[in-house]
């Protein structure tokens, strides 16, 4: 149960979507009314009735982060804010989502329920990855921070990957895949379950290691401990594989590269909705 | 690091194996070399130069356990230890074994290790099981416990069973399927592996719900927090349905009874071995 | 283009179900109108306004079989007529079903059709089993027809099969697991499905092989020229296996046994409706 | 049984194999021995004992064509002289290959066998795939051939694709997937399956629809007619996919180019060996 009182709210809204851009304007006059400043992005502040600030703003300013939007949306305000470890509360526009747990009908009430400190939070670990690479000169680190999963895949006309993954520092498995996810629970859902992983009771400390359309048909999904150091070497020397973060953010990695995936030091707070997740995935997974 | 010092191992030893017969003799001086008691079963005991002990006495006085045969042998030596605690140590007679993972050349080696008090042990949880009946008179409960795996299947001529479960109190899925495997880290690489679920690192504190062939298809293996409880009915009024626990004991299961799993107060001691889980698994499922 | 005149028409209903009951009644009417003369099984006969016929006068009798029900009713009337090559009508009481192709709403127009001789036949082929029983005294065969598939199964309580599976009289695979499925098209969306197996367009001349829960993963479901003869013999000397046809009918096999599955020497035949194959899958499949 | 007598046959050698190049110049020496000229690419010919020839020399006066390498090698030799039907002799250099299935020990003896005339061959289907283009000034047509499969993909950084696919000239069904695959019986054993796809036997008139990570579990691998046409458009506006054919040739699609694959005119002829398929399946696929 959160107690601490609110006094600023970012709003991100999918702008295409004429829906969310009613429902923001309608939960900024509330905001306003409940005294408490409604921020938004610039490009769509003034229409929606709130204060404008730049994203990094958003992320050091707001207090609560309300999305409406879908999945995708609140996947990369959810890396912008987890330095900050703001509660995001979710609202998906079309039925439910795996993260925005909130309808449109539902979301003045839920706002309130958060404005009175009347919430619980539930907290996702993220991945953190880094990838260092080896270049001529000097070695350079980028750095990653994934919600989802974090997928290494083979470069568009290239062949079959040969990946060598190292865990808790000894030798786990070489893998001869078209790529390899690295998932959370909350990531378990999404691409990981296309791939054939399991489904992951979200606040567990564990993550998942799911080749992609492997040439070996043993290299099944495998839940590890989130405290274990995934590492990561492409070893085939003439083909670049691609890296993608939450299916977002991407990179180029080569072969003398590592790729380095741990627990992320700061993780998600989602503002908890009235659906048990059971209830989601029956949903979302048409169990029904 | 384990320091209590050891006066009594008990032995099981797989009787139709002379290889197993020959080493268990061998160790027996051995053990009485070291100034320690070896305890076995009364039909091997003398063949192999130990002091004669019923199962019951074995599980009360036995210090140790040295298992001398496969994974199937040591499965069901650790539910009979589960409440002692005593540490177990598996020797595998063909190869490594998920749980018997020391093979016959190291056997000796080993022994000398835990009983300098030199070693570790890995603690598997166990699944404690509860069948209550709903019988005409009076409910009758019957526990089991499981180190591997509980198994509701349908009967031998039965169609399709439907399940209702109910995990954490909530109601959870309802599946159309050939069956339902609840399943530890440890037995997730037995039955639930072959039934698509997910390979689980062994020290995790999660449970796996696998069905068995189920009518829909996004009813996939789902991985759960093995603090909750998992409550299994059987709907179909005319047909009965087996229960299976670790693949060796057995009972029927009607349509008005209830099933309860959840983790046991118990869990499995076994000896480390200098296999590292992975290269087992490299070597079991033939990553290679 | 089927054109012989259709002069008595066999209607199974499925008793349980009022709507079914009505529908045939309807249906009874309106075949009288068209001097057309309905037979129905004495149970049930007078009820809806039909003729009484025992199953096999039905058989032999019918010109036209029209099933009020679903795809279970569908597949024992199938075995019945499988040898006089009858045409099927089946109606689905609700929704659709893969073989039971016409609705409740469509009935009469699609019977209308049938009487007019303005119709297509689908042919589906059978499997054909025989089992060999090796016993004491002499060798005994049983036979049996399957529209949808034929499966050996481990006994209630018993372990895992081993199976030595000949196919086209040589040496096939030997799998450790369940039971296997062996399929005709039309079987390949019922429980084949559930066990990993592709789905098959209905008029190819193949069988499919699908092993349940095969301990060695790479035992993956199998496509064969449905040309080839497929002996089956379960090792393991002390379970009995069971013996499923459309898992309708049933028999226990033992060691000595031999299953021996080819393709039938009749096939199916249904009536074509307007739904073609892959919306019925895009339904039933909800692949939506 | 060919009968035809064999005047010249081309090799097709793997260069940076020592084993294969020593193993062409024992062929060519043993080759000119009977009286039949071996003809090989200008970059080895010399080296081998071979007369000079370009690939489309190779491919218009070989009468037979011995590859020395793996199946990857035999891919492309197979498109190379699939017009001509010239009958492929395949060896591969370790264990043996789904294609090569003779190994260096037997090659020369086969060679021997199919220089008498005395073999058999075994005819593959191949795809043929026309993709049109749609740009500003004029439609454009590419055509290619492929012997195991062909593969649309989502592009380097981009999203899941949406497809659209009519089999038969009817609406089939739209994927939401990485990829797809369109693979023949011979491809059946490649990428399909690691894609979940059945395996196939190989001389069935089938191609296999295997969707890649698809979104929707219950997109399951699908075996159709070779008579089927099938045409697949991606939907998403924005992004570029990936065309590949035997994940050898390749080449980008768009939004509104339209792919359609059909059973090729032209098989392909390998020379059989005297491993079964079955043999082949279970070394190849570790079923031991």
């Amino acid at each position: 149960m959160a107690k601490r009182s609110i006094k600023s709210v970012g709003l991100i809204v999918k702008r295409d979507r004429p829906d969310a851009v009613a429902l923001a304007r309608t939960l900024c006059r509330h905001l306003r009314a409940s005294k408490c400043q409604p921020l938004a992005e610039p490009e769509i502040a003034d229409q929606i009735g709130a204060h404008s600030a730049s994203r990094p703003e958003l992320a050091e300013r707001a207090e609560l982060m309300v999305v409406l939007g879908g999945d995708g949306t609140l996947l990369g305000v959810a890396r912008m804010v987890a330095a900050q470890q703001t509660p995001i509360l979710g609202v998906n526009l079309g039925g439910l989502g795996f993260l925005t747990e909130v309808t449109s009908d539902e979301a003045r009430a839920a706002l309130d329920r958060v404005l009175a400190g009347n919430f619980e939070v539930d907290r996702r670990i993220t991945l953190e990855t880094e990838v260092e690479r080896c270049e001529t000169s000097a070695r350079r680190r980028e750095r990653f921070v994934a919600v989802n999963d974090v997928v290494l895949n083979r470069g568009p006309l290239g062949r079959m990957l040969e990946l060598d993954v190292v865990a808790d520092h000894r030798p786990f498995c070489s893998y001869r895949a078209d790529g390899l996810i690295v998932a959370t629970p909350t990531g378990s859902t999404a691409y990981a379950l296309s791939a054939g992983g399991p489904i992951v009771f979200p606040t567990l400390d564990v993550m998942v290691l799911a080749p992609i359309c492997p040439h070996t048909l043993s290299n099944r999904p495998v839940v590890l401990p989130d405290s274990f150091e995934i590492e990561i070497r492409v070893r085939a020397p003439d083909h670049d594989a691609t890296f993608l973060v939450d299916g977002q953010e991407s990179s180029i990695v080569g072969s003398e590269d590592a790729i380095r995936v741990r627990r992320g030091r700061y993780g998600v707070s989602l503002v908890r909705s009235s659906h048990p997740y059971f209830e989601i995935w029956r949903d979302k997974l048409r169990w029904g």
